[in-house]
């Protein structure tokens, strides 16, 4: 059994010219905070939920008492102005732990954005480094020379030059674009810097990822709340990252005490 | 290969609104103590047992001097007294080693309890502390919000908040719940607190359960015998557990000498 | 692709209620020696060959400069006395490496022995203990009550009682005994004493294996010959064989020079 | 899903008793640097190039700031002097990382090999030692006793015994040869002493492995040119496989800094 995808939505729906923006846990967890808040700002719909053999075998205990298994899922939201583009929303508690399954992964979402008229991508990262930095700079790469040209004119969000900035980019983000390029589908991978402490909540970098999303796809924004809102929504969400980030094949049966203390960085 | 499973009696068998008992071993044991207690004390039959290519590779020698495979099984409790639930009871030396045979592990469970008429199951775990309890405090939490009323309504047995006490519930008593509500089984899990230690036998919180079970089920148990009986039943049976979760793809094929002393802790 | 068997012979055999002996690396490797011993010994003939994806992903080079894959064979002998019971003998480099290919390779022997109308087996493997034992005690267990009496009744060759002495058998020899009992295959597995160092070789565990072998099956064998002929034959097979024990995933592509001195021990 | 395979040419070539020279990334890199250069300087054509999911799920930015994937292929050189033999050159930035998927793809380029009319393979590899050799030797290793003594023979090159000297040949350069056996290719290896340090660039080892294949196959090369093309051509093309070489499953998915200064050591 490869990839168990539920469809969330009842009927068909037609995006106008839509860009999928992924969001998934990583370094400083920058994309992950970025497109988990654009998913509440924007009150985007789920349109469908992802499962697999090759998730972590636990489930997390939520604030109602009640368990949850371990999510990915797509939102997607459309804008009554013609002349925004669409938008598809990927987002999750976790990204697939081995190579097979994060190749097999981008392979269902390429396959499925057919469905959905979707040709672009918009991957996010973050670089870690060894402080945190003040002021994050976003850095950008793409499976297209015309595309990165796009982001990268202006310079006033996006960095000119990543070569020599960053090694592999391991996962989701780069593997969309790879296997993107082979099918037709062109992508942009924003890395921004953050701390690389596994538990650290980049807020900052991924301030600054929503800023280079807002101008480019004129999403109208409100970024001071950002601040405010993410750091308490954040927090709950990424309790359940970081725990399922530590659970794996050797992780004893049963259940551990909850982490010690708010060992949360936020920045 | 996935999962090979042996029916082990002749005819099916008719239960009266079935509930399943899960008690494999993990942190502590204290689920398997409890329910291995149960099929014991209740004289259950063996309806089924499962192999798979990824249990462990080895063999343990029992009192017999003969050797005996790695089990996982199903036992079943049929009362005379049609107001009991009758009872499905899964035990076994080991659990599933990683995460896809854990998944398709409970995906095959679930489906034998359709064929059981049963849609309601108890899944048990310890929840691993640095000291040992003096008396174990049990948590609950399910994929129900009604069920879980159920059990921590009183606040006799069961504690009434479990968020916040326990990180994500790692295997089986776990993905029975997570799997269990995508196919519409309704589930709990029993927390015991016990000590954290792999060779520690946790009686008291496995008594702590039992009280939990009897109360909610009605089993009319004599909870004084399981102190007795248990232990020395217990410390064979945990022989075998203990060497087997030691034995992974690393151990060197041939035979180990016995382990040193006789180092279970009984608390 | 799980298991690629290449026959090696041109017709098919006829063997008089033929026992399988095994012999594949393990502790002390006693019984590889033993088993490769007799192949040579009883000048038996190669019937079959194994070939798996799970093999070492590396060769060897033997003293002619010429590569070598890694091997999992079996031999037969035919005996032209019609009371001894003809042998099949299961020799090689390596033992499978992990859960899967160790149960899938099992239940290959299991049915290749029905095709050759073998339905016993003796697997041998070393117990390892922290000093060199001086004389090698050699334990036996069974998936049969009988034939278990059968070897430790006359308490020369054998010690009585196993219980307690071993922990978990590991690998292909305990395996075949567990797989073989749930497909109607009696066997014993036969466990020498021997040093539990991976470059040990065990030739006095060897030996006392021999002698249960000698003695069981009346086989004739001149084990003065053992001490002399084995030593010098079996540094350059184990020489394989050791090489190949410390080749895993994780080894860099390429050659490595051959292991520092002649780290053997012989005993 | 096993091996893709990408035909990057758009009609069938046919070759003049090829021989298929191997040079994929491994200790001291000695063959990919020799393997690459001949691709360069004989400006060979790509004829396929490979995919799997056990690739590394990772993407490298080059210096255009664009992505690319992991790559494996293979070039083709045809020669208008017909005295000469056509070449096959299999070329990449990583090996593949298992057992299971190394022998897989060495069966896919046999498999391939009978469509272009290849039975003949020469694999590379480096010898790891503790200091870097002054004046690096050549050893050569084969699966067929008369085209091991073809190379052997004048002994200017090539050194004349090879046991003793290296342990098992891990990776591609040892398992095309031993599947080839058993498919009736005939190979050898030729493998070239070189620093074990996994960033050393083993250049004269590499340029000790052309003067064999240079006096072989009558290529006329110049291998001046190649200390000074080869060290800034490989430079760029040996980042990438170092970086990939340090990327595995465990890695935290995001974007890495560039490693530190500039490491490489050249010899």
């Amino acid at each position: 059994m490869a990839w168990e995808i539920t469809k969330e939505v009842k009927s068909e729906i037609k995006l106008n010219n839509p860009v999928l923006l992924e969001g998934l846990p990583g370094i400083g967890n920058v994309g992950k905070i970025a497109v988990d808040f654009l998913v509440e700002e924007l009150k985007a719909k789920k349109i469908c939920s992802f499962f697999s053999y090759k998730f972590p075998h636990s489930v997390f205990v939520n604030e109602n008492n009640l368990i949850e298994m371990p999510k990915i899922e797509v939102y997607y939201k459309k804008f009554k102005d013609k002349n925004k583009r669409d938008l598809l929303l990927l987002v999750g508690d976790i990204q697939p732990i081995d190579e097979e399954s994060c190749y097999s992964f981008c392979d269902e979402v390429l396959e499925l954005m057919k469905g959905w008229g979707c040709k672009e991508i918009v991957t996010t990262g973050g670089i870690g480094l060894q402080k945190t930095p003040e002021k994050p700079r976003v850095y950008c790469t793409s499976n297209d020379e015309v595309l990165l040209k796009n982001y990268v004119k202006k310079g006033i969000y996006v960095e000119r030059d990543i070569f020599g900035v960053v090694g592999p980019i391991v996962g989701v983000s780069g593997v969309l674009l790879g296997r993107g390029k082979q099918k037709g589908v062109k992508g942009v991978a924003l890395l921004a810097e953050t701390l690389g402490h596994p538990m650290f909540l980049g807020i900052k970098g991924a301030k600054e990822l929503l800023k280079v999303l807002d101008d480019q796809f004129a999403l109208g924004l409100n970024l001071k709340k950002l601040s405010k809102e993410i750091i308490s929504l954040e927090k709950e969400i990424m309790k359940k990252t970081k725990e399922w980030s530590q659970v794996g094949t050797k992780t004893e049966p049963g259940a551990k005490p909850a982490s010690e203390g708010d060992m949360n960085y936020i920045g």
